[in-house]
């Protein structure tokens, strides 16, 4: 018995993941998917991986029909607006946007400028992270999707502060490395190829708004992420910059990354004394919904490296989301979600 | 019930996109899987992908025990030197590498330089790519791979010819561009990234080896490979340039490609009017098993430009010979091979 | 004695490269730089190479004053409808574009799918590749640009076609593959990085408008050009396939392309027995002017592969261009044109 | 007059560099470069670039004449071990490898991990950076290179540390993402372009050799560099974080960097409101010897992010070295390094 599902937005980048997962999955039955800007064309038109997959079309918005499951891959800012209305198609919603992330209508407008347009909405939601909120995502029927960069940094940060490890006082750095995908599909002024190749660009050095998911999640004050874009498409890697606690060793480190990958089918620790791949890598979980995480620490400095390495439209978007939709319906965590990767890419 | 399998040189690259699939493959159980180089070393060490997914350890060619079915992904030469060995352990064996590929010991002393020392099991291997020989796959017990070339080359050639199209005494000009992967895990002296890096760079200007496989199965004698890499890791896109016969139009290769992608699960046929993919493009299915072929039909000049993509190490490696496994064992044709690619990559 | 000139059309990527040579140009003074859409703005904002170069701004096209040479750069289709307003403000004027490239009004509108707007200029304008018509370029006052992809296709024809070796009434396929700034500072639907980066793109079958620049110029009606699009940003190298005719000998064409260099100061022969660089390569000739050669004869099947590896926006528009400034003002063909290039890159 | 000058170590990257600007200098007669790999191979089959711009080839270190100025490009410890015999060759020298980069013997120790080789001659050379020590370059006779990212890293502290604007006692973290180059000319086990290319790799945590150079240079005792390679051959991109004092505002900065860039010819400030090209970015710099620097100041937090992109051969290695010839020999400083950049790239 399959269960009914529809996403609204699927021409996008996270959209289009989203229809690959959801096509694939052997419990789901894909009804519709809506686009604006390519109404009425084929799906493998906009992704040509999906190709001989699928004849669906995209349809409007406005034809949506009741299902059990709804998708919101909207750019920011939509699902506020008409929350409502799809809440009156489908009991259980995931919007992967970022309007529903934040469980404060304050924080909302101090991070995206506006007020929010459906705040009574924000505590109905939990932060569908399944690393943080797993028993909660499982009860949910209204779940967000994360932040790509949030995420990242989260999990890269989530061993250090469950097992506080870490002094939270003291300034957190996150250096997040990032590829072109994460400008969307639609890009930006400064995504043409040939301005947007062979690039280590900072383009912010604080301020993200992603930010405001690390500071909720990890209960961490004062945090700093800088966002730099270099040569790739698809992946992000966070590198944390953290000073531990004194007496922190590096086994007190193994054992609290090794509990964190036990108790997470997508997480796994990347940490090799010889080989080309002794550190996370994003390249490496491109396609996959792992998050790889590995870390050092210089005991004499107390400084502690962590690192996580996803790829931003699947650990950082539609693959959570996916991961999120199998606890939500009692189904095994990692279902439609086992590809492993590629190597050599 | 699992058919049990191993793989001789498993920590290639063709090895271990091998592993990848067997290891994913849901009627297939992987039984060892061997390297010199990395003996005793954990799979996922040299595979990243792989964590997480496998425990298996690299074994001594040694140390291989009977199996129904056995892989040899060996370097070219390897094979043919102990196939009765290899013959003797598993009732179906499948060569991934050239020395199986041709039929005339004469054409292999030609192309590859040397005699070739098991000249009597030639004939008892069937050409691995079931585009061409599904039939006599299904029953054989020998199947050899194909190479990866010859195969982007084969298939854009096979609705040309299979229809009568082209005149095959004039000069067929195949122009093929390939991904570094190509190269083995081993590299050499041109792949260093430095200067590997964004190149354009026609190595081969004709005379390269999988000729032999393209005049051999397509019965060309005048067809010339001419080979250009470039900044890409997986991914051959071969472009022919051949006169069709007077009359021949643009609809009449519509009928010939559009049969060919009916008969066959994993060719599409990728001609779009507007978009951004009118075209085959290797990155569209890399880790996929696809063949995209596409076409172009100067009818006043008769020059018509045949195009295939695939990823040189699935479709071109690792990919179709499971899909002589599945063929051999009389299962779906496509099962352990449903994995898409990726939109954006 | 400085000679004065400015440029119409600098906030391109060909306006970028001209000002970037002539500003280094040491007997030129940039008076002015003219670009609408970046109206006022330093022009070290656009090329942001020439910070700390030039404190030159942007300027209307309205506002040219009178200068010794008049460069223009603009789109396609702008120069011929005020070439009079430009001829009137410098006694030398260098067009980029493809307005005057052809010296048939039927031919251009055949390509360029309208009417010239000033035919009766056309047979003002000298063809200006120096490779070609170095003695008429020294007298001219009008001097056409040239195209990339023609200029990389001619220049791998020239030694074949001047020394008479080739049957042009056979087929002559040149496949050229490019990088992305070929598309222009203000990219297309496809160029995105997330959607370019990583390509094997065959664009263009045939067609291509900068082929009627090779038919003119090589006198060659069965030419065709193929565009693949790769991973690069810089850089076209056109791969020429021909049939020789009867007799012809690898020393021959050692003659003939030892020849072409010889006679221009921009023209090498790679074609190396060892080490990585044995072939031409573009990114080997990024900011330079030189054109790379190389070839390989297949005696037995009389098929000749010849190369030639340009930096599109040098050899192929800028570079050229100001070689011809040199031609015409007398001076040493290679002045400002001196740097070699890159290695690695 | 032109003074003669030899390099030793010549077929590397950093000696390809300094045969391309040495070659190109109006001021430099070069007289010979060394190479054992390369014995008796012309200089531009290892350098294609150089290819009909020199007919010099690679000698034999024994075969070493007298000269004005000797560079040593070699392996990091060959320098010390003959530098007596250098030093008998020409009154000049200027090393680019690590060995005479640190005042002290025991530092080289503890960094290096075996003892100085020369101890004696350490305090002979100066540290070749001249943004630091332009007025003891002038007059020395004895020149060391400079480590490609501690320059990075000492570049873009230098503002915040001549003003004496940042806290020194607590954590100074540099995030350094580098290129292919970086790994030289022979490679390593990670630098096959398949394993290379798209990676966002952090192989260092702290401990980076280089940083002993940061300590000594800019006299801060707690800083750790954390090395990341991506996708890229030239350019390295240091992204400092460390806390300004109290009551620093971004309008001193602006004092502080403005400062610096008015003092050194090639230190220029990116900075831009709007447009592509808003912070450094090391592609831009590729081929020059800039620096372009860049910094934001979170004053609420006190956290301010300093930026610098160089091209690692260049201002982190030839450039650099060519610039203190310059200075040793009482030349313009700019002299044969005018080259701008290339854009795009």
């Amino acid at each position: 018995m399959s269960v009914s599902v529809s996403i609204v937005g699927g021409s996008g980048y996270t959209g289009g993941e989203l229809l690959r997962l959801l096509l694939g999955h052997p419990k789901v039955e894909v009804r519709q998917a809506t686009s604006r800007s390519h109404l009425g064309e084929y799906v493998y038109q906009v992704h040509p991986n999906l190709r001989k997959r699928t004849q669906l079309k995209f349809s409007a918005p406005e034809q949506l029909e009741s299902v059990e499951v709804l998708f919101l891959a909207q750019p920011h800012g939509e699902a506020q607006k008409r929350i409502a209305t799809y809440a009156a198609l489908a009991d259980r919603v995931i919007d992967l946007s970022a309007d529903f992330r934040l469980r404060s209508a304050a924080e909302y407008q101090k991070w995206y400028g506006q007020p929010h347009a459906a705040p009574e909405w924000l505590e109905k939601f939990v932060y569908g992270l399944p690393e943080l909120h797993r028993e909660a995502i499982r009860t949910a029927n209204y779940v967000s999707g994360v932040g790509c960069n949030a995420t990242a940094a989260n999990l890269a940060l989530l061993p250090l502060v469950k097992a506080g490890m870490i002094e939270t006082e003291q300034p957190i750095y996150v250096e997040i490395k990032v590829g072109s995908s994460e400008s969307g599909a639609e890009g930006n002024i400064g995504s043409h190829h040939a301005e947007r190749a062979n690039v280590i660009r900072t383009f912010s050095a604080f301020g993200h708004r992603h930010t405001a998911e690390v500071i909720q999640e990890m209960g961490l004050p004062n945090v700093a992420l800088t966002m730099t874009a270099v040569d790739l498409v698809r992946g992000a890697l966070a590198t944390v910059h953290a000073q531990v606690k004194p007496g922190v060793t590096t086994k007190d480190l193994w054992k609290a990354y090794r509990a964190i990958a036990n108790e997470n089918p997508f997480v796994r620790i990347v940490k090799e004394q010889r080989g080309v791949y002794r550190v996370p890598e994003p390249k490496i979980v491109a396609g996959s919904n792992y998050a790889d995480l590995g870390f050092e620490l210089d005991e004499a400095n107390r400084h502690v490296v962590s690192i996580c390495a996803i790829d931003n439209l699947m650990k950082g978007a539609a693959g959570t989301a996916v991961q999120c939709l199998n606890l939500m319906m009692g189904w095994d965590e990692t279902l439609g979600l086992e590809f492993p990767g590629l190597h050599p890419i």
